[in-house]
């Protein structure tokens, strides 16, 4: 799975500005990459009145639609989407996934905060916070970079998470959910399907494998 | 990967009405529908200033948002997606896949056709039409339906599509292309894959499994 990194802090701190910065940052020293917004109240992708709109109202549950330069999905789920199954179905070719929201996720997260918004920032020890954004006067126990220096962010990032990472990655969904493996499991499985399918024809040494399984019903 | 069947037809014929009285009649028997629209000129899916929007515009290659409700992402691409890869990756929940468009590619067909706006129809021999739609008086080597009839058209899918449907199916993409195999070989690896991850714990009896290997670049 790639990295993921979560840009956090309250309404209206600046997450969005400040992701605007940082992509192109990135995207200039050569990394793709993806985001996740999150969304807790709903949102409205589609436009009224297109076909893929119509498919939707009609009742289908996934509607894509392809052409040469672009892919959009919706879908209409049951519960909210993990965001480690988010970066695993939707993001393969990008080497590092930002999000702007998930402050509860497990994922190691960058702050932005301003004064005037909240009195203090959302996130605490424990938190696994690895800097701060901000332009007021914070005391923290991470590094804290002004708004407008995304190039010592970039800097931070591509230290943590872009170098050295480790590689040969397996993960496994069942039925949409994770299935957990030890590391040697994890090791043992990837090894014996690449072993399986690097014989066959079309293989020519791969960055990234997706395999999808559907077993026999009842 | 799930039963795709493909709408096709002359522009303005009738796809997308047909297909809004197809899918609720699919629906209503219990079936879970996905829809992929061809779209051949670009498409503008996400709301200027919108926050996915503006990460879009910073650079992002792709971008999700994910609610509680709702899934929804937008890719950058270099060519455009087959098919049958849409099909696996975005469309796992559901029971069949219908397109609006895809005339060229190998799936199933069923032909929305209008004399007023055609000579004649887009589809012919071996273009694997199963079925056509038409007010008009029309000749065809296939069962033809009025717009009115989308009922007699869901019995068509069910008989052909959605029952007996062969099971234990494996789909395997090397960066993101489908790796071609034979019969044996496929129940082979899906076998031997199986095999390798049924006795770990979490497994119990999925319907479907989806595996992601990322290798060690050099």
């Amino acid at each position: 799975m790639i990295p993921i990194l979560c840009i956090v802090g309250a309404s209206n701190s600046g997450k969005t500005t400040f992701l605007e910065k940082l992509i192109p940052e990135l995207i200039q020293r050569g990394y793709h990459v993806g985001t996740v917004k999150h969304d807790v109240h709903g949102f409205e992708m589609d436009r009224e009145g297109k076909d893929t709109w119509k498919h939707r109202k009609a009742g289908a549950q996934t509607i894509a639609i392809s052409s040469p330069s672009q892919v959009a999905m919706i879908r209409n789920v049951e519960e909210e989407a993990e965001l480690d199954e988010l970066c695993g179905r939707y993001f393969w070719k990008e080497d590092i996934l930002l999000t702007e929201g998930y402050k509860q996720s497990r994922f190691p997260k960058i702050e932005v905060f301003r004064a005037a918004i909240g009195n203090k920032p959302v996130c605490g020890p424990g938190d696994n916070l690895v800097g701060m954004i901000s332009d007021d006067a914070v005391q923290a126990a991470v590094p804290v970079f002004r708004f407008d220096e995304p190039g010592k962010v970039a800097d931070l990032i591509e230290e943590r998470f872009l170098r050295g990472r480790k590689k040969n990655q397996i993960l496994v969904y069942v039925d949409g959910k994770r299935l957990p493996m030890k590391d040697f499991v994890r090791d043992f499985v990837a090894g014996g399907i690449v072993g399986m399918l690097s014989s066959l024809k079309g293989w020519e040494e791969p960055r990234k494998v997706d395999i999808q399984i559907r077993l026999e019903e009842e």
